[in-house]
């Protein structure tokens, strides 16, 4: 029951120049599933990453990092569902490894040219031997215009596939972006987690490209949550193959600024739609603080709006429950909140002023707003000039029931 | 559906010599509702309290801190249910004030001597017409055995009245220690919320009781989460009356620590029966880490595990998710966590050691000990000598239903 979460027509999914993806059903977890999908990318292609915070980091996030920072050219990337690898210790390390091998020798590249992602079952030995039985087929399907396929191939839990595809002319150049994603909460049950992949056939160079993946990071998959839990395995990865004949090489490039917004027009998407298609979600939320001392006041204060049961079982029931959402905002760390200067908006109604139900609000107006299935609560804390805003969905019995299913 | 609360029979709660309750019904939000309570301290009793720490403190907490501040004599305690008088600003002020004018004038005393508490819905006016109406009532009930029917009488959402009773001998002298707690959540759907009182006829000299008030707190009330809400109106107050005897003035006193460890237990067991009788309880749960580098990382750890929704869920579907609990130690803050120094133990059962899933362990047994009603999850986290012990419940359908209810 996503929250208004379109899926495009499958030819409106552009493919990107330089990228070429093939899908296989390699029988991880359960036959009869499209559970590997590898991406090929051209010489020359710069690639970025971002990766989890959590100090339980799966084996192919270790390898991700280690192969990035070798510097070699990253040709290929390997993704597997059905598995995560995560707390496996040395075994699961060996099993990317070898995958990475694998891989490597079947294109002809060196194993520190790949990129591998799993995500799946945690705890549990990757069976790497039908892993990499598998690549042979995926190699084979490999295809320009398999990104809408490949949305379906990165899905565990999912019900949906996330698909962000544009084209955009810039500078006199046609640029191609698309990207997909996967997750349905931080965490799915046992299942682990957040995948992004976004790519252009713009040129983006390798050192910005890493503070572009970052900056795009930091205003999409990092201002998402749904339950406030960060898994083992989030990956988000930018890829820029250079051939559309635009190429970016600082922030000072006259097309830098049209190509950074189009990217991050595309990962705010792709984010979004994660929490559209999340545990249970009947209500997507907007948390909007502005008026903050800085970026953390800013985001102390969201995330607690954002994270608080009770604030999302309210809006899940539709009521607009002032209190639960100031009494959030009370606790959120800020030491020496003057209460007395906090607004709140529920859509464009002032509900409260001053740190006090607004003499004008009528609790109708709040209902009205509630009542819609995209609703943007606006905080002003008149502290400073920062504002943020992260993205979240209510708390349903559906969440509950999907996340208390004994794993199958 | 409380998880194991026992409410103790009438004749065993013991009264304190120099404490009389005093109960009636003001009609405050709803009418033939015990919702008044009033307790009259003897001359020569020493007070203290901890408050909450959320910015938007009501006006109740704001006068409390105030009066202690003060340094008046304290000599009764004011509270209402059905009304929280938070984010009600200066008229909430007033009315408060006006409370504790009208009760001051009744005993004899002055209106700092008064401490004033209220719980019930926020943001709306206090009814202070009717409360003040209702006090005569409640003074004509004093009475030094009314202890059980106050644990009813400051009841909002409660299912159960939370009690607790005992005398023990300390160096002679026959000391009671009686108290009583209300909140089934952080916050109850717009109730606000937690309340305690722990009196005992022990004599401890103010300055000590201040460090004691707060220590007890620190080791009962604030080691508890249901939600991970904190709500605008929590307070917790000790009372030493010295009417047995038993005098104590600092922690070198050969009676200190025994009379400690009991107003310690007291503490504990009102602070836990908030978690058993939680919203949607039906597992009661005990986090303790060890190992820790400090006490600011032992909480983070047990505090991420109790606040996390797909941990709570796992334990109401009896299911035993290694992953969930390792997955929120990961995220927990510990920057530099060495994973592979972690144990984790279900009951008696080791599932995951040095980071991963222990080789001895079969779901079986983790299956066994998530069935209890009472679970312990113990973390050693390798690092160093701090211990803490949070205590926290599971997460249900219930929990929804009763937060998603539209207020009533």
């Amino acid at each position: 029951m996503a929250v208004n979460l379109q899926i495009p027509e499958k030819s409106s999914v552009f493919p990107v120049a330089g990228i070429e993806i093939g899908i296989a059903e390699a029988g991880i977890r359960k036959a009869n599933r499209k559970d590997l999908t590898v991406f090929r990318l051209a010489p020359g292609t710069a690639v970025a990453g971002v990766f989890t915070q959590n100090r339980f980091r799966a084996a192919p996030v270790q390898v991700c990092e280690a192969n990035l920072a070798s510097g070699s050219e990253i040709r290929a990337l390997v993704v597997n569902t059905g598995n995560a690898n995560a707390g496996t210790g040395a075994p699961g390390l060996k099993a990317t490894h070898d995958t990475c091998e694998a891989l490597a020798k079947l294109l002809g590249l060196s194993a520190h040219q790949i990129l591998p992602f799993s995500t799946g079952v945690i705890l549990e030995p990757l069976p790497v031997d039908r892993l990499v039985a598998g690549l042979p087929a995926a190699i084979g399907n490999l295809a320009p215009d398999n990104w809408f396929d490949a949305a379906y191939g990165i899905m565990t839990t999912d019900t949906l596939p996330k698909i962000s595809s544009r084209r955009v002319d810039i500078n006199g150049h046609t640029v191609t972006i698309t990207g997909i994603s996967k997750g349905a909460g931080m965490i799915k049950p046992n299942m682990a987690t957040m995948l992004g992949y976004l790519a252009t056939d713009a040129g983006i160079a390798p050192a910005l490209l890493k503070e572009v993946a970052s900056d795009l990071a930091n205003q999409s998959f990092n201002r998402i949550t749904v339950d406030g839990d960060t898994s083992t395995n989030d990956s988000f990865i930018v890829m820029a193959t250079g051939q559309c004949g635009l190429s970016v090489d600082s922030r000072e490039h006259p097309a830098y600024a049209a190509l950074y917004q189009a990217l991050a027009e595309a990962a705010l998407e792709l984010a979004q739609k994660i929490v559209r298609d999340a545990e249970g979600a009947t209500k997507f939320m907007t948390i909007q603080v502005e008026g903050a001392g800085n970026t953390d006041e800013a985001l102390k204060v969201a995330y607690a709006v954002a994270h608080s049961p009770l604030v999302k079982t309210a809006f899940y029931a539709s009521d607009p429950n002032l209190g639960r959402i100031l009494a959030a905002i009370g606790y959120a760390g800020i030491a020496d909140l003057d209460v007395g200067g906090v607004n709140l908006w529920l859509g464009d109604v002032l509900v409260a002023s001053n740190g006090q139900r607004h003499p004008d609000y009528i609790e109708a107006d709040g209902q009205r707003i509630m009542k819609d299935a995209e609703i943007k609560v606006r905080i002003a804390l008149g502290r400073g000039n920062a504002t943020e805003t992260v993205y979240t969905c209510d708390f349903s019995h559906d969440y509950v029931s999907i996340n208390a299913d004994y794993r199958s």
